[in-house]
């Protein structure tokens, strides 16, 4: 205990990101490491520049996050963990400032876009940022007292600014899970998922097959999806997630399976399904 | 032929959007109807005021536009013809200036992701904006002569702008599939694709028993993708779609026999299968 710093997570973007309030959501004690862009993650995590990798790989709103799906095809790094987080904005300014005082708002492009009716209705002109926890640090560094920048309340704590509103997006069902990374597999308890990533042989009826290594063991499915290959007009690369692990039956039976279906299949991991991790009993062994 | 108004077609963004791109290359002799958002285009489509709206649906990079199969299912509307476009972006500046002399390119923020190597190579500094064509439009009306845009051809073309460089997109591979929407049913020749969107019952295996109605007719998938509920753990909508038709044999029974696993079931349209419609012969049935 007398050690003092915690386990180092990277994620993608400034401090005070919806990644980081994630990982520090999922983990206790943790040494947050922001890095520019999520092959930069990868590739902290490979190098063993810290000890795990948080990135975002589904939203309720916007799909699947596919450039994570294909840096997890690139690297060798394996999923020990899940968590959701409900994407709260919150407008954010200097402190004292009023809201009926905000004449410009500046944040990422998507996240101005999930609360483009709160702006119409306040009537402020927008403006464009890399970054949400970016356009709250870039507000903080200026003396600007008519601009707010939307962000998670963990942006508007780093930088102590004041948040005028919170909760302003359109649409409340907005989720996002994010995927653990570690260089290590991890023992996982409790009741697990695995994911996996195939491209199936061209044989008539192969999906179906492919889908009845599952169902003919009662192995439940959790997400199903086909990305096709551009120009190749019978290719596809699936995403699927199953109940169970990779190391026991059925789970290993029906992996087994599919390899007769499957040009490529790749485990990316099995890990606790949806679990708070670290609620801290267990801080020592990450 | 003295009547010279073409097919009025609907789209979002600016005059030179990719999205007119595709519909230039899909129809014949249009009439272009930008629209400031999706739901314009659908509301355009929906009261008359066009023929046809043209929207993007998927991109092999991006993954699902998610929003507009919201806006499927809010508006109804048949989908009667798809396309796909290579995004070939381009780097385009005033008549006259030379590409050493470029300080700052502006484009949509997803364009200069695109482009992320070429413009870190060319050494540049970007700014973002709302549209790809409105910033070619927006550097037209401007007298900056060390400035680019990134966008289509057809909006160099559009504005009277040079071309500096062209295929300047990091990966090659970048397609996205529009979908034409109308009003009417079409009558449907050739080889034809069926979208669906339907919600599963919570049943064991039920989504192999759904496949298994396309399975047992021999019909092939071309795509298949769930989108989970946020906050409802089990509850998952699909989007799939097949080769065939909704009103013939064997499709409408494999329809049919869905009905039995699903809470909502909706059919979004039968429609050409990837082909150009309108190639000068037809012009006058749209």
């Amino acid at each position: 205990m007398s050690k003092q710093t915690g386990t180092r997570v990277a994620f993608q973007g400034e401090r005070g990101a919806y990644s980081e309030m994630a990982a520090q959501a999922m983990l206790q004690n943790i040494t947050p490491v922001p890095c520019t862009s999520f092959d930069a993650v990868f590739l902290a995590v490979e190098q063993g520049e810290v000890d795990l990798g948080l990135v975002p790989i589904e939203n309720s709103l916007a799909g699947s996050v596919h450039r994570n799906y294909d840096l997890l095809l690139r690297h060798n790094l394996h999923i020990v963990g899940e968590t959701q987080l409900r994407v709260e904005h919150c407008l954010i300014a200097h402190q004292g400032v009023k809201l009926d005082g905000i004449r410009t708002v500046r944040s990422h492009p998507q996240a101005l876009a999930q609360c483009e009716q709160y702006l119409t209705d306040l009537g402020v002109q927008i403006e464009m940022s890399h970054d949400t926890a970016g356009a709250v640090r870039a507000l903080r560094d200026s003396s600007a007292r008519d601009e707010a920048a939307i962000a998670s309340r963990l942006a508007a704590n780093q930088y102590d600014m004041q948040v005028l509103a919170e909760s302003i997006e359109d649409n409340k069902e907005n989720f996002t899970r994010f995927l653990l990374l570690s260089t290590e597999e991890r023992e996982a308890e409790g009741e697990v998922k695995t994911s996996i990533v195939f491209v199936l042989l061209n044989k008539p009826g192969v999906l179906f097959k492919a889908l009845a290594c599952f169902a003919l063991r009662d192995i439940d499915l959790t997400k199903i999806e086909s990305r096709p290959f551009p120009g190749l007009r019978w290719k596809y690369r699936f995403y699927l997630d199953f109940l169970g692990s990779q190391h026991t039956e059925p789970g290993c039976l029906a992996l087994h399976q599919l390899t007769e279906m499957t040009s490529e299949l790749r485990v990316l991991g099995t890990y606790p399904r949806n679990v708070w991790l670290n609620t801290g009993l267990d801080q020592s062994d990450v």
